[in-house]
C-alpha cells in the first residue's frame, strides 16, 4: 500500500495514531529514500511532541526490525539471553556480566555500541585489549557463542537499517529525547539480534540519559511492553546513576576493574549489579536451577568464559593494557564524609580527557579516564586524593578540571540511594 | 554570533521562546545552507506545535526580510498601498482593485503569486492575456508604477530568499498550517516589497485556507501585529469564502469578469469587496479625501488605469481571450432556492479541469474553469444550468464532476452570511 508522506506527518501532527499500514509504509519508504530526510525529521518531531500509543510503538519497532534481517540462534544447544543498559558513567557491567552468564549455562549474543557524548561504549572499552575485534560476521558470532558462550560485537549493517538511518537523523534534529523513539530504537536492535530473553538496565540520575526516575520508569515500561509484544521475555531494573559505577571511568582502566570482578574481587557496586542482572538474565532464559552468578565469579568459571570470549575475538587476555602518560590528582578539600560525586561531571571530564568522541568519526584514547578514590558515604581526609585524571597529554587537564568544579562535596547532606531502585516486568 | 542548530530546535521543542539572536542565526544559517533541510523541518514542526510569541513572530519575519533586499518606492510622488488575500475560489479581486486604487491617487506595487492547490493565482490569471509578462526587473516595476500607478508582477529571487526556501520545505513536511509561519511568510514578502500601507483580505470558509472564523481571526491579528511592528499601516478584513466569488472561476474567464467590473458592471459581491478593500487601501495611504473607488469604477478612470497597466507589462487589453474547446453543464436537480454551493468543491473541480497545478513545475490551462449560473439565495428552476464546466478536453469532466457531488443543494437551510465579516486594525 502507498501513502503520501505529508498525510502521514499530518496524522501525527494533529494528534492522531498512525495505522499499522501507515507505519509500515513510512519506515520502509524512509529506508528506501522515498521519504526524504526532512520529512522524517518533521515526523520525528511530531512523534516527540505528540507521543505514540503502545500499539503504535510496537508496530513502529516491528517495521524497523523488518527493515533488515533477524538473527537466529536456534541451532545453539542453550537458551539465549542478553542485557541492554541505557548508559552511564563507569558502566562496564557487560564485561563481567556476559561471561558470568555464559558460565552459568546461557548463551549471550550481545550486539553493542560505541560511546557518544559523556557515556562510554562497551566496544571502545574492549578494543583497549590488544588484538580484540568488534566486527564479526554472523558465522563468526555463532562460532564465538559456541566456543565461549558469550559474544560482544558490533551490529552489522543488515540489522535494522531503518533504525541506523533514523538514529543519525534524530541526532542532528533535536529529536533524540522521545521515549517512543528511544525505546523502539533500542528494542528493534535487541529483538533483531535474536535473543530469547532480555534484561534492561534503565538508569536514572545525573549521569544517565534519563535524569529522573519517572522518565526512566516510563522508558523501562515502554521497552518491556515492546519486548513482551514481540515474544521476548523482558524485564527491566531501574538503577541509580548519580555517581560513577565502580572506581574506574575510561576504557583500559574499566577493563582492568572488570577483570578484578571476574577474579572474585572488585568494587561492591559492580559486583552487586552484575549478580543482580545475571540472575535476571538466567531467569529469563529459564535457567533458574543453574549455577548462581555469585558462585561463577568466585570459582573462576566466569573468568574462564571471559578468557575464551576475548581469545575467540582475537584478543590477548594476558596482554598488558595501555596506561596513560600523564596524571593529575584532585584532593579532598576537607575531612569528613564525601556526600556527593556527580556522575555527569565525571563523565564529561573523562570525555574531555580523551576517552569520548564528539562525532562518530572521532577516535578515542584507550588510556584516558579517571580513577575514583572515594565514593559518596566514604570518609576522606583533607588533602587525600579524591580523583586521579589520566590523559596522554597534560593539555587535557584544564578543561576536564573545569567540568569537575562543584561536582563533589564533603560534609553535605548524604542522600541514601539504593543502587537498584525498582524492577519492572 | 553562532549557535548550534540542535540547541535552537530544543529551545522551541521544549516550549521556550527563541531569542532574537537565535532567530537571526537560524534564518541566516538556513538561507546559507549551514542549517540542513532536516533541521529546519524539525524546527518548523516544533514551531507549528508549540507556537511563537508576538516578539518571536516579529523577529522571525524581520530576519526573513533581511535575508534579501527591501524595495524602496520613495522616489514616487504618491503614497504606496497594497492588498494581500489569503486566497479563495474565484478571487480575482486584485485585477479590478489595483487599477481602481491607482485611479484614486495611490501607487500599488503588488508582488503576487501563482496558484497551488485549489485556489488560483493572480499571475496565472493575468498571463491569459496575450503578451502580458509577470517577470519585471525592479527598474521596470518602477516604470510601470510611474506610468500606470499600479503593477502586479512576480517577486524576484532577491526578495526574502529565506521565505522562498522555507515555503518549499513546509510544503513537503506537513508544516504549512502554522499561523506564525503563514503570517511571517506572507508579511516578510509584503514588507520587503516596500509598501507603505497594507490591507489583508483574510478569508474564512470551505474554499479558504482557514476553514473557520476563529483561525482566520488569529491569522489576521498576527499579520496586523507584524505589519504594525514593522511600521507598515496594516488592517485586515475578514471575508466569507464559503461559496465562489463572482460567477467565474479559472483564468481567462476571471479576467473577463474583472473587465466587466472595471466597465462599471460585474457581480455585486466582486464590486462590494473591491470597493471596500480599495477604501481601506486609500485610507492606509492617507488618501481619505481622494476620489471614491466606486466612482472610479463608474467614470472609466479605473478602466483607463487597467489598460495602462496591462499595456505597460506587454499585454494587449483589446486582444480576444482564449476560450475552452469543451463545455459540460450541470443542471439544477429541483426548483427552489439554491441554499449551498461549496467553494472548495468548485475550486477542486476547476483545478481538475486543468486550471490548477499539482506541482510548481506544472503548467495551467488558461481556458479551463467554471461558470457559476446561480449563487446561494438565488431561485432556480429544475433543469436550468447551475454550473458550466470548461476544459480543453472532454476527458477532464469525469473527475471534476466527482468533486462536485454533494456540493450544491436546492431548498436546504440558507445560512445568512455577510461577505465582510469583520475588520481588524
Amino acid at each position: 500500500m502507498s501513502f503520501d508522506a505529508v498525510d502521514v506527518i499530518r496524522t501525527k501532527r494533529d494528534g492522531g495514531a498512525l495505522s499499522p499500514e501507515q507505519i509500515d509504509w513510512a519506515v520502509s519508504a524512509y529506508t528506501d529514500g522515498v521519504i526524504a530526510e526532512e520529512q522524517m525529521a518533521s515526523l520525528a518531531m511530531a512523534i516527540l511532541l505528540n507521543g505514540m500509543t503502545r500499539p503504535e510503538v510496537a508496530h513502529w519497532t516491528d517495521a524497523m526490525i523488518r527493515s533488515g534481517e533477524r538473527m537466529d540462534w536456534s541451532s545453539l544447544d542453550r537458551p539465549t539471553t542478553d542485557k541492554h543498559s541505557t548508559g552511564g558513567v563507569g558502566d562496564k557491567i557487560t564485561l563481567p556480566l556476559a561471561p558470568t552468564v555464559a558460565a552459568c549455562g546461557a548463551a549471550v549474543p550481545q550486539l553493542s555500541g560505541r560511546g557518544l557524548g559523556h557515556t562510554g561504549g562497551t566496544l571502545d572499552k574492549l578494543e583497549s585489549i590488544p588484538g580484540w575485534r568488534a566486527s564479526l560476521s554472523n558465522a563468526e558470532m555463532l562460532d564465538v557463542l559456541r566456543s565461549a558462550g558469550a559474544v560482544v560485537c558490533a551490529a552489522g549493517s543488515g540489522l535494522a537499517p531503518a533504525d541506523r538511518k533514523l538514529y543519525a537523523l534524530r541526532d542532528v534534529t533535536g529529536t533524540v529525547e522521545s521515549i517512543p523513539l528511544i525505546a523502539s530504537s533500542i528494542m528493534s536492535k535487541k529483538i533483531a539480534e535474536g535473543t530469547g530473553a532480555l534484561v534492561l538496565d534503565v538508569k536514572a540520575g545525573s549521569g544517565a540519559f534519563m535524569k529522573n526516575v519517572t522518565d526512566a520508569r516510563e522508558l523501562a515500561r515502554t521497552m518491556v511492553d515492546i519486548g513482551t509484544d514481540h515474544g521476548v521475555r523482558t524485564v527491566a531494573l531501574l538503577t541509580a546513576m548519580d555517581t560513577p559505577l565502580g572506581f574506574k571511568v575510561g576504557h583500559a582502566v574499566e577493563v582492568s576493574e572488570s577483570v578484578e570482578v571476574l577474579a572474585g574481587g572488585g568494587p561492591a557496586d559492580i559486583v552487586e549489579l552484575t549478580v543482580a542482572l545475571a540472575r535476571e538474565m538466567l531467569a529469563g532464559a529459564g535457567l533458574t536451577a543453574a549455577k548462581d552468578p555469585a558462585d561463577a565469579l568466585r570459582d573462576g568459571s566466569a573468568m574462564d568464559a571471559w578468557r575464551r570470549m576475548i581469545i575467540a575475538q582475537g584478543g590477548d587476555p594476558d596482554a598488558s593494557l595501555p596506561v596513560a602518560q600523564e596524571s593529575h590528582a584532585i584532593t579532598a578539600p576537607a575531612s569528613g564524609v564525601l556526600s556527593r560525586l556527580d556522575a555527569y561531571a565525571v563523565g564529561v571530564a573523562s570525555w574531555r580527557l580523551g576517552a569520548g568522541r564528539a562525532r562518530k568519526e572521532d577516535t578515542v584514547s584507550y588510556t584516558a579516564g579517571i580513577t575514583v578514590h572515594a565514593k559518596p558515604g566514604d570518609t576522606v581526609r583533607e588533602g587525600q586524593p579524591l580523583l586521579t585524571l589520566h590523559a596522554d597529554s597534560p593539555d587535557r587537564f584544564a578543561r576536564a578540571l573545569e567540568s569537575l568544579e562543584g561536582s563533589y562535596e564533603v560534609g553535605g547532606p548524604l542522600a541514601p540511594s539504593p543502587l537498584i531502585i525498582d524492577r519492572i516486568a
